[in-house]
């Protein structure tokens, strides 16, 4: 990654799975050397029993099970490690997500539910996890999120699958106008997955700062995930990672990076709220460059945390020391890793919801998901022209999707005849899930 | 004001001027009756000796010189008072702007400036305020904000006539590569007006919270700011106001409004990090209806500060007697009103540039600012047809951009036969100004 400071920690624990043990590698993933692409294809389905935690089988270094195909058609990643560290910072997750009933007792008054053992909805899940300070973050996230996810998700039982949802999930009216109460608020079934995706990722960070806590380990990770439920794709997206649709006639992004200038003044309003998260050594306040000694006591043009605009000249000085600024990726490394505070709670999670049913589906009509790494080098309409140019070719390739994603990467890479425009190199690690969406609307769309 | 909740205190104290009694009417201004439409007419200049603060002597109430023709042309108002209050909640203030030159000391090393009793620059300001909770904090921001303004930009001094702005005010560069930071960073001149804007506005803010708080009162307001200045119109907007360009073929928002929606997850934020505030009375979480006694124990719809989507379920309720919720005035009243913690740091100040001498600019175009009590009832494009209808009839007639400003507000009434389309009714507080931007271009663009 080249700009690694919006690589924030906002995805802390793992539950009930063993941490790495601090500066040492992780326990269950074997390192992958340096541009030696590997696959990942999930497994189809979700092992465990229903009260055990399920997970995806899949990750991108422990099951390089190059060749597989999902009996879900459930898309194609590639990872590559860039040998910034031993292990791979990237992490991704796939797999059926299983939900499961909750039914209501027999008493009216003491209302308490039970979880069917049957499943009665199923969608799919794909995300991407990018490190920074090491992998533990992204590893965390990549075994936590989904469980998180399900759980909050079978906590909205019926309501999923309303035409509205009902105030209560009793589904009786406690007032009458319950139902136009919610009608008024424009309240839609598909707010509840977007409040169940916002929900985990909460529960989620919250697990994984005090599990990184617990193990004296900092750091932390982008997330990029997408969810396909009842005939709907939803891209939930924090960090630099990006998801695109790409069809014959269209480049759709359906993700916005979080970039430094995007951040900015959250992070300066964290620091004015959390001053102690500065330790005395840093600023909150922007400058246009690192300050020097020679700076002391004149006035420089600056700009705080309420300010899209910049001022001036500012006169009071922060203790020599404290001069390292918000425009230096230490600073939000320190402020992002500090274990005292969690920062889950301040999380700009933007999701974005994909109608299926509206898009007269083609056959080669993808979503492609992958962590910045390929995108320093190559733009949408670069990754849409590669697909095209790929997928009309190889109809009869059972593995054209995985093979698709490999190629790009492999673009990334100056390999295979197809490097970038400009001929740009990545260096960094680079993951990609591509999904046929064709198969998720004809495939998963209800029960 | 339809929705009083987003009026919230957030231009807090007059500098040197005495606060109005507590409950008691303030003492420098007559009432307004009910309906009874009057004019303000800023007068031309700035009175006062270059070191006492300068204010604009016209203020709505104080000063209905019906019928004065501004030297500087400089917009015309129209107050009415919709007798929810004794006095005016609607103030206005419009002025010339007049900025003295900063010079720095002959000695290099020891830097210190004093300020010419010459103008070096002039530029032209309207503001419209729109108290709630009384019309304390809308006149103290309409005493206090030019000035804090005014003194902001004279603090960038010559930084404001350069064609890039220096790092450093002396204009010498501590460090060789100083312009180019600038130049990386995209500062331009018009981000230091901006960055001074929102210092004026933070230091407004905390000026009109000491003085509330030391008058034992409470209370906030909307601003809607505009500022010409070397060739540009910057509209700075905190609130429900708005302002809007109107040429012959163009109709322009200036700003956007904080609606209860847009504002939602910024309160809900700071009442989280901030609990005291809610004083054991409210709940920062929303539901779709305010909660009642048969709710309790039951798995409600909800959303939190992090969340767009709704979920939830929730189980874990509040005490009770604690269910106010952020979609009641009075949770938002009580939040803003606070003496205990001002909310001034939290501001997001909007402010758009207009390029007056890209716009090829007619006689007829204007910009159009009033408070809610005028876009409550009119939209944008019935504003527009208004303006349209009017001007072209009337190009004989000095006054005819203030009797424009009248048949607005008359056109809230249900008076003039210019009654609005749907045959509304507004019963709020409506002020009113039409700047005419001709003038503007011709005349205010320099020293």
């Amino acid at each position: 990654m080249s700009a690694g400071w919006f690589r924030r920690r906002f995805l802390p624990g793992v539950a009930g799975g063993p941490l790495p043990a601090p500066r040492s590698p992780r326990p269950r993933a074997s390192p992958v050397p340096y541009r030696r692409p590997r696959f990942l294809r999930g497994s189809g389905s979700c092992p465990g029993t229903p009260d055990a935690p399920r997970r995806p089988d899949a990750r991108p270094v422990r099951c390089p099970a190059r060749g597989r195909t999902l009996p879900w058609n459930a898309g194609y990643a590639e990872i590559i490690n860039a040998e910034k560290s031993e292990f791979n910072e990237d992490q991704a997750a796939c797999g059926k997500l299983c939900i499961r009933r909750c039914e209501f007792g027999p008493e009216e008054d003491q209302e308490w539910l039970t979880l069917c053992p049957e499943e009665f909805l199923t969608g799919h899940y794909w995300a991407l996890f990018d490190g920074h300070g090491g992998p533990a973050a992204a590893i965390l996230a990549a075994n936590t999120l989904h469980s998180c996810l399900r759980r909050q998700l079978e906590a909205i039982g019926e309501g999923m699958v309303a035409t509205q949802p009902p105030m209560h999930l009793s589904g009786h009216c406690v007032c009458p106008s319950d139902p136009q109460f919610v009608e008024e608020k424009g309240i839609r079934t598909e707010d509840l997955v977007i409040g169940a995706l916002e929900s985990a990722f909460q529960e989620c960070d919250e697990v994984i700062g005090r599990e990184l806590e617990a193990a004296g380990q900092v750091g932390g990770c982008t997330a990029l995930v997408a969810v396909s439920l009842k005939g709907k794709l939803y891209v939930a997206n924090a960090g630099d990672s990006r998801a695109i649709l790409v069809r014959r006639d269209e480049v759709r992004p359906l993700s916005s990076e979080f970039t430094p200038e995007s951040e900015r003044q959250r992070i300066q309003q964290l620091a004015f709220v959390y001053p102690e998260l500065l330790a005395d050594e840093f600023t909150r306040l922007e400058f246009p460059r690192r300050l020097k000694g020679d700076d002391l006591g004149q006035k420089v043009l600056f700009r705080d945390h309420y300010m899209s605009g910049w001022l001036g000249y500012w006169e009071h000085w922060p203790s020599p020391g404290a001069w390292e600024t918000i425009s230096s990726e230490s600073w939000i490394q320190t402020f992002n890793s500090s274990p005292s505070c969690s920062l889950s709670h301040r999380l700009n999670l933007q999701v974005t919801v994909l109608d299926l049913d509206q898009l007269e589906l083609q056959e080669e009509d993808v979503v492609v998901m992958a962590t910045d790494g390929l995108w320093d080098v190559l733009s949408n309409e670069q990754v849409a022209r590669l697909v095209r140019s790929f997928l009309p070719g190889n109809q009869e390739d059972p593995h054209r999707f995985s093979e698709l994603a490999q190629m790009l990467i492999h673009s990334t890479q100056g390999k295979d005849g197809n490097p970038t425009e400009e001929g740009q190199v990545s260096y960094d690690d680079v993951s990609v899930f591509v999904i046929p969406l064709y198969s998720q609307s004809q495939g998963s769309s209800g029960h």
